[in-house]
């Protein structure tokens, strides 16, 4: 049994994604970000670094979605979100995986956050140089899988590209959103026609893109 | 066998150490970072983000050193450095992997190279903030092992304390260094104390800690 706590649309998503892949029986408990409930001494014995999302997997807590996301593939393989150990796939997708969550969610806190930067706005060059940081990601993307997609691992969904999409969907109100790159639009149009992103939707009470 | 493009004392440590921990065969190829071979074209064919480490796999070119660790830990588990799959201790190790890479390794691309951010040196204000980011996450280390320790997962030497050690050297010229956290300065002991460590200082070239 898992429990998540999550907020709709955030880092969450992956996780929420995966648990509705897999068909796991799990509870959602919702953070109220927006009233700071993150920072909460409650919340933050089961998360110290005061982030959603927290995965409770036979009631301890875990956190940082990407690994929360490799767990849950790795304690369910019928539903092959991740390749079997030792074969080049697997490889793949943990670089993609790591890669993901070191160049592009890290980036995303400093375009959404800049007071982590010490301003309560970027000037003009530090936003122009994220946004840079962040499109160099899509443009190194766009390359693999316009060679090798439409799916990360190439012909054959999984996991990672939950993550991908979710990521992607956060470039929504970028002056480039990612779905501007032909192939990741491709990618992001598959992940959004399966039934589980769908249904998130409607759990989170999502709209937009 | 396995191939290990490098560059002394750079995220390609990791794999290095994990190479010696495991005791596989492999070779060695410098990449000169001083002379920027890290973009050449002839690199970038293996590693198109222009950056160090690459692993050869059976040929095959892999990179993202938090990756490559797992990857050799699951290839090699006689060498445990990773738990086995599906235990409670396997979520954890996960989970500190993904959080250094995505907490520490990003912020240090901060710290040492601001033209990331669209500046020659930072402002003081942005150089105390990404200060101020990775003395979080020292905070947040020392006290899990303080509770919790010597090593990540406690008791027990894994993998992920060879990230985690390798990433605390690089703070040893930063105002704060890592080692003034008594409970990470144990862990860093422990691993320096370890015959891998001692060899790769050898095989690199390195002196200082």
């Amino acid at each position: 049994m898992y429990t998540l706590y999550y907020s709709p649309g955030t880092a969450s998503m992956v996780v929420h994604l995966a648990l509705l892949e897999i068909g796991a029986d799990y509870q959602l408990e919702l953070v109220d970000i927006e009233q700071g409930a993150q920072h909460s001494a409650e919340y933050r014995k089961l998360n110290p670094g005061g982030k959603v999302p927290t995965l409770l997997i036979d009631g301890l807590p875990f956190h940082e979605s990407a690994a929360l996301l490799t767990v849950l593939a790795e304690r369910h393989p019928e539903a092959k979100l991740i390749p079997p150990s030792c074969t080049v796939e697997r490889a793949a997708w943990l670089q993609w995986t790591v890669f993901l969550s070191n160049a592009l969610m890290a980036s995303y806190r400093l375009w959404f956050y800049p007071q982590e930067l010490g301003a309560e706005e970027h000037s003009p060059a530090t936003r122009a140089a994220v946004q840079r940081k962040i499109e160099s990601v899509w443009e190194q993307l766009e390359t693999h899988l316009s060679a090798h997609g439409p799916y990360l691992l190439g012909h054959t969904f999984s996991g990672v590209d939950l993550l991908l999409a979710m990521l992607m969907r956060w470039s929504r109100n970028m002056p480039r959103p990612a779905t501007e790159w032909p192939a990741l639009r491709r990618l992001a149009d598959l992940v959004r026609a399966r039934p589980s992103w769908q249904r998130l939707y409607e759990l989170e009470g999502l709209s937009a893109w």
